[in-house]
């Protein structure tokens, strides 16, 4: 279906600033291949500099969201160093979406298995299909999904994220959701919908405070509580010396609309 | 409806040794003003020396729990070293919530938002009304909830607690309770019931070991496992060498009945 | 019912390599003396040197799954150097759990109670019969449950285990699950089959894979994301340079069942 020269990543926006980008090896489903991790990492690349961009959404075509590494590719070279540096691309793409701005969306319908559930889980939000399924399956082939663990392990309770990694068992959206791995499931034919309705509860809001609060929530997850409060204290002080929050402010106080 | 000279916080306890401390702005949805922070403040420290209290109670007048920080207040000085003082201030209320050596129980009708929703996530143990709904709705106004992103990213999934803080939505009591915010639901009619049927259970417990674990639960949560278990062990043991402790499992032993 | 000279822990294994440990203090509700300790503890240390074994599942004989330590004997010596030591003794056999390289399942009917329920969530999975209870109860006499709250903190949201703690509740089965201190929840009559079946899927898996795996899922959980994804990236790399993932890989690529 893809033609050879069609991009492995899509790109579209909208108006109001949402930027689609669609894995588009569907015939691969949409493995991670060097070369769409490449793709990948310049797109975030071009995000992060990116003034007009109010929301990332990472989404899919065809049947499946995302399979995981390329394995043909992956055991074509079988190298340490190779590997090394295979995880260390991957991990900084996983990286760069926590690190981008704004905030970013999974669209996931059909099947996101190893690096594929990693993708979903280190998206700062997910919306489902309701046939979406999810799994950590390296370990069927002796592979244990440890750069997916790390992902996996800081969405779900403890003993949920071992049982999917030494099981490899798939989980549905429900299932995903009750856990914490998705926010929202929706119809397969109204998921695009309901990732729009997401977005654009976000769009409504000032891109500095979404910025310095994105940073602020990842940052103050890895230190203690004193630290996080010092952290986020300053954090919420600067943000409110913004003149988007002193004028949202002060409309709220003239019960005036913005 | 408060007369000018009605105190910001009301104290009431009773013979068990159950304080409830009564946020009492209903007019302004009880919002964190300086005055009211400093009344909060004055109230935790004179509950941090009193050796007759067993079980502290946040409540509130009206029909909001606590809609956050006084906006009109917050909005007439701006400067970046009032804003971190302010928001130091409300962070030294929210810690000293913790340092308390009795368990904090909020009691919650109507809205809590922003810091009143931070408030819910800092106390031990929250009992909301069935009607009750929680939002970090600063986002709204271009002002992020960072500070209450510390409380409620350690009682909430992760995508749970970023859906609220980059949307602003509301979620209700039973959303609430499933995601780990309030312990219990309650009928608003039932509320003040059902707050005084948990803490009655925790009265009957003694006062020395639930001093000690509260204040190792928190220390052990902020370390890694094998430091958690040291300092648990050596409280554990230090607990045990009480009077109480000892009384307590012998009478365990005899079966009687304490 | 139990023989004087029988073993405090049986221990049965089969063909697979699925071994299980049966506390066998039925009379006692397999209360952890210090010899039910010391049995454990031999038997986790020659489980970590097996190569045969696969999965280790810790069941109990009786009515109960483990009412925690042993109450008489802890009162007949009260002794600060004594409740240290027996602490420490606990907690080593506890940590022992997490360091085993197999996945360890506690196959839980009746109560599991203080150290009882400790033990449940220190094993990577738990089953539990639909009858099954939980609870932290040692603050009922008088001792707060400080290293059972190490594990059960980590276990399910903060705000469910302070009530635990504080209270001395229980929470059935199906609670437990939806908290995160269950995998599985089976019929009283199948909950040896439930186990089994969770055993088998584990035992189709490659041991080099799991173990390394294990080890890698709570090393990554005490650090930081970048620390996290920096260590599991070399541990994926070099799980996949072993022949048992090559191979996996290759007969995915080719069709093969392995």
């Amino acid at each position: 279906m893809t033609e050879p020269t069609a991009p492995l990543v899509l790109r579209s926006q909208d108006a109001a600033g949402v930027r689609t980008l669609t894995l588009n090896r569907p015939d691969a489903f949409n493995a991670l291949s060097e070369a769409m991790l490449e793709a990948l990492q310049a797109e975030l690349d071009a995000a992060a500099g990116d003034d007009g961009l109010r929301v990332l959404v990472i989404a899919a075509a065809g049947r499946a969201f995302c399979a995981g590494h390329d394995l043909k590719e992956m055991r074509a070279e079988p190298s340490l160093a190779y590997y090394q540096r295979l995880f260390a691309q991957c991990t900084k793409v996983m990286l760069a979406i926590q690190k981008l701005p704004v905030p970013v969306i999974a669209q996931v319908q059909g099947i996101a298995t190893a690096a594929g559930c990693q993708l979903v889980a280190m998206c700062d939000l997910a919306v489902a299909a309701s046939d979406a399924r999810f799994a950590v399956s390296g370990v069927n082939l002796g592979l244990f999904c440890a750069t997916p663990s790390v992902a996996l392990s800081r969405n779900l309770p403890r003993k949920a994220a071992f049982e999917m990694l030494v099981t490899g068992d798939f989980i549905g959206a429900e299932e995903a959701r009750a856990k914490g791995l998705v926010n929202r499931v929706a119809a397969p034919e109204a998921l695009a919908e309901a990732v729009a309705a997401l977005a654009a509860s976000i769009v409504a809001k000032p891109p500095v405070a979404l910025a310095m609060g994105k940073a602020l929530f990842y940052r103050q997850l890895e230190v203690g509580m004193a630290a996080a409060y010092q952290d986020a204290g300053q954090t919420m002080a600067c943000n409110m010396m913004d003149a988007c929050a002193l004028d949202g402010v002060q409309a709220f106080i003239d019960k005036r609309r913005r």
